[in-house]
């Protein structure tokens, strides 16, 4: 709950209650990873240690309160009584499409650190790394597949495919200068976003389900699902921002490797795109060396000339923006403390160091 | 088609029947990958090439008809009635599940060669290989979630776990010549037949859904699962035998992988288990420089080996064996021709060559 869920001092009793739910969808995907083969348990008990910020599952319990159909008229103490099993079962469920995705990335990304320890690739093999990453997908549609109705299979199994295309997308643009800003926002709103708008529509899904009296919740979803997308291009932006500016200790994970990989991130879109010519032509230089074989990329270099362009705060600014965006989806539910905690979930996106 | 459904004469109306089914399957595959991105729709349209047995879709198919509660007062000419939506789906479904373990098992292998072309992971490199595995992992998923219940939703997502589960048991005994037999069935029983157990599970799912008259079809389910499991270890049998003898340009894919990969196959199970301690000794080193730095193992002194213990006919004498097990499943079924189908299918497991 670092970070995503840094919350003010009058919103701590709410804290609690989705600190106990956080628990519980720890439970379930505990629980349905078990397994009797040593070689599967020792790989699933490794990824435990990649279990951070949670911000998937927060969002299927924040938003799964702060979009009830009876929010308003119950006490935030009684907050818990408004959660129920699928609540749990789709933030495991979330979670665990999370965690097969940050898998493959590391074969893909060939990185050595995730969440202070080795990712499985650098540990115990790609190999190894490919498989635990099906097994994981596999386990969460399995879940997925408990739920009294195929909404939520549906929905997760439609995000799925649609950040696998971005990230087939991202790749496709490997090494290509010339990306510009809609195609970045293209590439991340599928390999990103959708799984966050799919956390932030599933709290919605949970807290109708089952209940008859309540009116059709479409557009308290899509909204919702906006919410969670605007969100999630916010969270990336200040992922690429990381990568380029944060450290190895803080963030947790292998940094620098983007411009390593030749993903273009927006600070660098941002850049090339404003840079005089002969600036542009010497961060070209630096990119192209950067994502060949010369790998220790000179990234104080690269920043310096980010600057050049304000591109670092132009970035930051567009995250901002994002995030802004979000709250404004937050006008189509009713005021209680539990929308005030999206609102400060929404910030901690940007604000966040790791 | 070819090699599972080499069908006698008499059978012929009924493998039209089974053709235009999996017509029908390829239709719902297809456009269930259907997408407006081009970088996923170059790389969908180069796995079409994949497509070959088709054996998961068939067995569907098939077992469908076998155990449709229908069958007997049904005319042969009539039996594309008894088939529905549902079984192609369901079809499609494994289709596409086996189809993303091929190319995330290409990457594993660092094989060349599929069904006589490329491999992904040769032509676009090893990320888009598990990215694409992936995409097509979510594609069968949110296939599966369409069906009007959730019961094959659960199969898949089971049988994908234990699929995975298999893979990690297998790469766990990588390079462990001590493998013995019980333990490469647990393996194999995990890692192939599951799927293709499945395949006959989802044939009686689909001809009994929505049959509100059928009765409980719990005992012909596991009898369907039991048979495809036997014809799934069968088939994996024969996979080793065709690796260790088979050529490359008949099989269609890279073979004398295992021995290259450090996987222990029944052939070389069964010689080490039987040679005298002097050929064992041998047959150890020529496993260790094969599965080591020296790649290009020699090929034709290693079968020479297994001949002095007939480890090769011991091989095929198993497969039979399960050929067998999985017949006498079928007595569970009312005879008709569609279960003159499955004995055919059953044969043709062992004796293809590619």
């Amino acid at each position: 709950m670092q970070g995503v869920l840094d919350l003010p001092h009058h919103l701590l009793p709410l804290a609690t209650t989705v600190a106990h739910a956080l628990t519980r969808v720890e439970e379930v995907f505990d629980h349905q990873l078990a397994s009797d083969l040593p070689p599967v348990t020792d790989l699933v008990k490794h990824i435990e240690h990649y279990r951070g910020k949670m911000l998937r599952p927060s969002l299927v319990i924040a938003v799964g309160l702060a979009a009830h159909p009876r929010i308003t008229q119950t006490a935030p103490a009684d907050y818990d009584q408004l959660l129920k099993h699928d609540h749990y079962v789709m933030g495991a469920v979330l979670e665990m499409v999370h965690m097969a995705t940050l898998v493959h990335d590391d074969v893909l990304d060939e990185a050595d650190t995730r969440r202070r320890g080795r990712t499985v690739n650098k540990l115990r093999g790609n190999e190894a790394a490919v498989i635990l990453g099906d097994y994981l997908f596999a386990a969460a549609y399995h879940l997925c597949s408990t739920l009294p109705t195929n909404a939520a299979a549906l929905a997760v199994g439609r995000a799925s495919m649609v950040t696998a295309a971005g990230e087939l997308m991202q790749l496709h643009h490997r090494d290509d200068f010339s990306v510009d800003e809609p195609t970045y926002y293209e590439i991340v709103a599928r390999k990103t976003a959708e799984l966050i708008a799919t956390g932030a529509e599933l709290g919605v899904l949970a807290s109708y389900s089952g209940d008859a009296s309540a009116k059709s919740n479409d557009a308290v979803r899509h909204a919702m699902a906006r919410f969670g997308r605007c969100l999630g291009i916010a969270f990336q932006i200040q992922d690429d921002l990381l990568d380029l500016v944060g450290k190895e200790n803080v963030v947790g994970k292998s940094v620098h490797k983007d411009v390593e990989k030749g993903k273009m991130t927006l600070p660098v879109i941002h850049h090339l795109a404003n840079a005089s010519p002969h600036q542009r032509g010497q961060t070209l230089m630096l990119l192209e060396h950067a994502s060949g074989d010369v790998r220790h990329v000179a990234q104080q270099e690269l920043v310096a000339a980010l600057e050049t362009t304000h591109s670092i705060s132009a970035s930051r600014a567009s995250a901002a923006k994002f995030v802004d965006h979000a709250k404004q989806e937050l006008t189509m539910i009713q005021d209680s403390p539990a929308k005030e905690l999206l609102r400060v979930m929404a910030d901690s996106v940007v604000g966040r160091a790791f």
